[in-house]
């Protein structure tokens, strides 16, 4: 199993990949990780403070944590959303035994490495929102 | 006018975002610059090498020349992107007078700074892709 992934990452790892191209792979993982949901989870998972965007270090996090912190996610988002950043690799899913059972979720290395970048990606929104509505207001004043 | 602007943004720089909440601004702001094509489009403008990722400077193109590097893309979803980031001011269009018409986009600073994190991620999914191909055979086969 491990020799066969190991064949497998290297045939993988040959290729070039090339987002501009519609067949290209990475496209297809482009458009999943480009997702505020994917952004807000790996945000949540990295723990990085809602205010600030400074890490406080990634922690596991149960399934009702996640849903109550990012508001306004259906129940079938977040499902789907968690299942496929597991199948990625992005994140371990962790169910423990008890009544009613736990299910948690952690990042993995892959995972964290991504959430530095997505995480940059949310502090930009947040720090220049301000900005972006002005320029808002202009185009909309000229338009109209 | 200008005057009226800078109030506008010291007003809205005064509020406190949080894109975790439904309601906030940046919420909605994240949601519109986590698309694939933003992406594309800043990484065309940011003048990124398609294959190392490398920023060869930012660049004018013409909506032709955007058209046909962004594989795939539809003529309305390309036109509706490029609209909203110049509503957004995060990138300029420039109508020339020739036959026919010559239109042509270039990234303001605002935008290059946004092309600067998203370049990251496109580079992510490229540089990663061969290591999440693996573990999606692992987990295909694990639930087969």
């Amino acid at each position: 199993m491990t020799t066969m992934r190991a064949v497998q990452q290297q045939v993988h790892a040959k290729e070039d990949y090339d987002a501009f191209l519609a067949v290209c792979p990475s496209r297809q993982l482009l458009d999943r990780i480009s997702n505020k949901w994917v952004v807000l989870i790996l945000c949540a998972l990295g723990g990085a403070s809602p205010q600030t965007g400074a890490s406080e270090g990634p922690r596991t996090m149960r399934y009702s944590e996640l849903s109550r912190l990012l508001a306004g996610v259906s129940q079938k988002m977040l499902t789907q959303t968690l299942r496929s950043l597991e199948r990625d690799g992005l994140l371990t899913r962790t169910v423990t035994p008890t009544v009613p059972v736990t299910v948690s979720y952690r990042l993995t290395d892959l995972g964290l490495s991504l959430h530095h970048l997505t995480r940059e990606i949310r502090n930009w929104a947040q720090a220049h929102m301000g900005e972006v509505l002005a320029h808002r207001d202009d185009y909309d004043a000229v338009a109209s």
